[in-house]
C-alpha cells in the first residue's frame, strides 16, 4: 500500500527500454529517466528467432542440455597425444576456431614455435617461424580435445584421458604447466621447453602410474565440492586442485617406481593451483560433445577463441563455426604490464562457461575477484544475469550463497539474441607479443555477432530442412 | 523523497524496543508494531558497565585484542602430552570450566572412562567408572591446551605442538579422531580405544617425523586461505584440512621410515575433513593466551563448555571462570537420533568463536548450513550480528562475500551485556548417555549469565583496585 502511495505522490520517473530516442527526448525536457540495459533484437532477426522456435527448439534444447549435464566425467589415465588422437608428425592442435599460420596472433605463434622446438622440428625460434606455414593446424575441439589459452597440443605431449563413467564419451587435455612463462601463454624460452620435456618424461608417466593404482577420479564430484569451496572452475581452482591432490597423494606415497620422481610430481602439482583447470575443461568437453548434433537445438556447445577470432558452435548446426573478432579482456595486469600489452581473448577454456562454470559460477567464488578484478557482489550479479540466457540450473554444480541454486547452465543462443545479454567469461590474458607469456587476468563478454550468425544459420537450416 | 512521502501518507507503524508494555498496549488498540529484539541492560548492571568504562576498558581492550590477532601460530611438532605438560599418571585434562567427576555429564564420563581404558588404568568400563572419582581433573585451558567436545587429554596421548612464530606462546591439542563413535563424543567401545592406540603408536610418530622434515606449518596462513574456500574454522574444515594435507604429503612421500605407516597416516587424515579443527583450536589458544591478563580489559579470552556448565574468562579478571548451565544446542540430528538424545553444549572448540572464527565467520562458509542447519543468508546474518559485540575486524581472516571485511573478532563482554546480543557458536552435539558418541550438529548462543557475572566481577575488581 505504501508503495502504491509513493507511486501516486512521488516525483515521476520514467523507465525506458530499447531505442534511446524516447529517453533522450524526455531528458531534454528535464524528466528523470532510468534506462534499462535492454533493446529489442534487431528486426531482421525476428524471422530467424521465429523459425527456430517454430521448428521445436524448446524440446530439442531440453534434450540437449539434459545430455550435457548428465555425463559423469572421470580421470582415468594419461597418454601421449599421438597415442589417442590421429596426428601426423606436423599436426598441431590449437585453441578456438580454425586458423591459418598467417592469421595467428603473437601468443598463438609463440606457442606453436615452442611446440616445434619441443618436438625437435626446429632448432631455433627463427627456424620454427619459417616452418610455421607448413604445420597442419586443426582445432582441439575437432578431436575431442581442449587446451587453455593457445591450447597447442603436439604429438609428444602427455594428455589426460577423461572418460564418461555413464557413457561412451572421452576427452583429452594437456597437463597444466603453471602460471607465468609457459607455452600456453605464448612463451618459448628454454625453461618452457625444459618443463615440457620434464612433463613428458616424468609428470605424465608418474601420474599415469598413480592413476593405474586406483579407481578413476570422478571429476564431477570434485567440481561440485570445489564450488562449495570458493572455486569457479575456470580461474580459481585452488579447492579442486587440493581435492585432486588428496586423491593422488595416496598412490604417490605407496605407488611403484623410484620415490624421487613421485615426490617431484607431487610438488609440481602442489605448487600450481590451476592444475585442475585443464581437467575441468576435459570434463566439460565430455559434456558438450554428448550434447552436440541435436537437430533444431540452439544450445551453445562450443565457445572458444584462437586469439584472433572468437567462435561458437550450436548443437543444431553441427560442426559449423560462427565467428567474430576476439574481444579485448577487461582485467588486472601483472606488475609492469598494461592493457597495451594484452592480446585479444584466447583459449578453449571458455568451455567452463559453456557448461555452467567460470564466469557463470562466479557467485560461488567471491574470492576470484582478487585475480580477475571487480567486487564480490559483482561476481554474484554476473551469475544471476547468466540465468537469463541459460536453459537449466546444473543439478550438481550448486552455489551455496544462492541457497544452493544450481549454476546457470546451457546457453541458448536465441536467448542471447533476444535479451542482448552475452555470456560472461573470466580468463587469463596473454601478452600480444610471441614469447612474453601471461600479463594478467580479467573478464570478457562473448561477441554478440557470433550468436546472431549462429541463430540465422540454425533458422536457415530449419527452414530449408 | 518518495520515502518521506510514504512516511507521511502510509499506514502508521510503531517500532518499539525494550520492555514489551508499550508494544502490548499499542497492539491491544489495533496498531501495527515492529518489536526490535533489544532491551536495555538490566538497571542493576549500569554501575558495573560504567565502572568498567571509567577504568579505561577501551584502551585495555584495544591492546588485548591487538595481542590476540597478532600471533603467528605454526604447527611445529607432535609430542606425548606428558612430555610437554605437567601430568601425573591419573591427571586427565578436560574441556570447559573446572568440574568434579560427580558433576560430569554422560559424554564427559564416557570420554574419561575411555581414556582410563586407553591408559590401562582400568580393564572394564565398570572398573573405570569406580575409579572416576580418584582422577585428578583439570581444565585443558589451565595448561595451554584445548580439546574439542569432552576434550579429554590423558598422559599418553599425542598432542600437536603449536608455537607462535613471532613470540613465546605455545599451545597443545589432541589429534582429531574423525566423526561418529569417537572418544571426544563420549564413546569408549573397543574400536575407539584401538584407534587411540594406533594414533599413539603410528599417527603421532609419523606426523612428527614428517614435520621434522620441513619448516613449521603456518596455521594463520592456512586458516586465512581456508576462509576464502568456504571454511568457518569450526565445523567446516574441509579446505583447511586439504591445505594441511598439501603441506604434509610431500614429506610423507619422501620421508624416512617404512612406507606402509606413512600411507596409513595420509589416508587417515585424508578421510577426516575435521582434522584441522584441533589445530585451528590450538592456534586460537596461542592467541587468547597472548591476550590474557590485561588489567581492565573486558575482552573474552575463553568460552568453553564441560557438558554441564558453560564458562567464560575475561582478560582483566585473570583465571576466574564465570559460569552458567550449559545450554541445549539447536541442530540437525544424525539418522535415528533426536533432540531427546542430546547432551547440553560441550567442548573447548568455542575457542574458534573466541578468536573470530566458527559462528563468527559463518558468512565465509555458506555451505556449513548443510551440517549445522539454517540458510546461507542466515549464516551471513550471524556474522553481521557479531560485529555488534566485537572489538575488531580480523586483519587476516577475511570474508570474501562481505567484500573481504575481516571477521568480527574479540568479544567485548560489556557489549554483550549492553546489546543483549550473545555470541553464536556452531558445534557438534554429543549423545547424553556415556558411550553413544556424536548425535548431531547445530548452533547455540552463549548464556548471557556468564557475561553479566563477568562484567560485575571486572567492575568490582576495578572499583576495589
Amino acid at each position: 500500500m505504501t508503495d502504491l502511495d509513493s507511486l501516486l505522490t512521488g516525483e515521476p520517473v520514467v523507465a525506458t527500454a530499447g531505442a534511446d530516442l524516447f529517453a533522450d527526448a524526455l531528458e531534454a525536457q528535464g524528466a528523470r529517466v532510468v534506462r534499462a540495459d535492454w533493446r529489442p533484437p534487431p528486426e531482421e532477426l525476428t524471422w530467424a528467432l521465429d523459425a527456430v522456435t517454430a521448428a521445436g527448439a524448446a524440446e530439442a534444447n531440453a534434450g540437449a542440455v539434459e545430455r550435457m549435464v548428465s555425463v559423469r566425467p572421470a580421470l582415468t589415465g594419461i597418454a601421449a597425444a599421438r597415442e589417442v588422437m590421429e596426428m601426423g608428425e606436423r599436426t598441431f592442435f590449437h585453441a578456438g576456431p580454425p586458423i591459418e599460420w598467417a592469421d595467428c596472433s603473437g601468443p598463438m605463434r609463440g606457442a606453436l614455435i615452442g611446440a616445434m622446438l619441443y618436438e625437435g622440428l626446429a632448432e631455433t625460434p627463427e627456424e620454427a617461424s619459417r616452418l610455421g606455414p607448413q604445420l597442419e593446424l586443426s582445432p582441439c575441439h575437432h578431436h575431442r580435445a581442449v587446451g587453455p589459452m593457445a591450447g597447442v597440443i603436439s604429438p609428444s605431449m602427455p594428455v589426460s584421458v577423461v572418460r564418461d563413467l555413464d557413457g561412451e564419451g572421452v576427452a583429452y587435455a594437456t597437463l597444466n604447466e603453471g602460471l607465468g612463462k609457459v607455452l600456453r601463454y605464448g612463451a618459448f624460452a628454454p625453461e618452457v621447453i625444459d618443463r615440457l620435456r620434464w612433463m613428458e618424461r616424468v609428470l605424465g608417466p608418474v601420474l599415469g602410474a598413480a592413476l593405474a593404482h586406483r579407481e578413476p577420479i570422478d571429476l564431477r564430484i570434485i567440481i561440485s565440492q570445489a564450488l562449495q569451496m570458493g572455486d569457479d572452475g575456470h580461474n580459481r581452482n585452488r579447492a579442486a586442485t587440493s581435492l585432486l591432490l588428496r586423491h593422488l597423494a595416496g598412490p604417490l606415497i605407496d605407488g611403484d617406481g623410484p620415490v624421487g620422481p613421485r615426490a617431484e610430481v607431487f610438488r609440481f602439482v602442489e605448487a600450481n593451483d590451476h592444475f585442475m583447470l585443464n581437467l575441468v575443461m576435459a570434463a566439460g568437453k565430455v559434456g558438450v560433445d554428448a550434447a552436440s548434433a541435436v537437430a533444431g537445438s540452439s544450445l551453445v556447445t562450443t565457445m572458444a577463441r584462437n586469439g584472433t577470432e572468437f567462435g561458437i558452435r550450436l548443437s543444431g548446426t553441427g560442426d559449423d563455426w560462427f565467428t567474430a573478432p576476439a574481444p579485448v579482456v577487461d582485467g588486472l595486469y601483472l606488475g609492469g604490464f598494461t592493457a597495451e600489452d594484452a592480446n585479444p581473448d584466447l583459449g578453449d577454456s571458455a568451455i567452463t562457461e559453456t557448461v555452467g562454470l567460470g564466469g557463470f559460477a562466479m557467485a560461488a567464488s567471491p574470492a576470484i575477484v582478487g585475480f580477475v578484478g571487480g567486487s564480490a557482489m559483482g561476481a554474484v550479479r554476473r551469475t544471476l544475469e547468466m540465468y537469463e540466457i541459460c536453459l537449466a540450473e546444473h543439478p550438481d554444480y550448486k552455489v551455496p550463497i544462492l541457497e544452493f541454486r544450481g549454476t546457470p547452465t546451457g546457453i541458448d543462443a536465441t536467448r542471447v539474441v533476444r535479451t542482448g545479454v552475452t555470456p560472461v567469461i573470466n580468463t587469463g590474458i596473454a601478452g600480444k607479443e610471441a614469447g612474453v607469456g601471461m600479463v594478467g587476468a580479467g573478464v570478457v563478454q562473448a561477441p554478440m555477432e557470433c550468436f546472431t550468425k549462429a541463430v540465422e544459420a540454425l533458422a536457415a537450416k530449419e527452414v530449408a530442412g
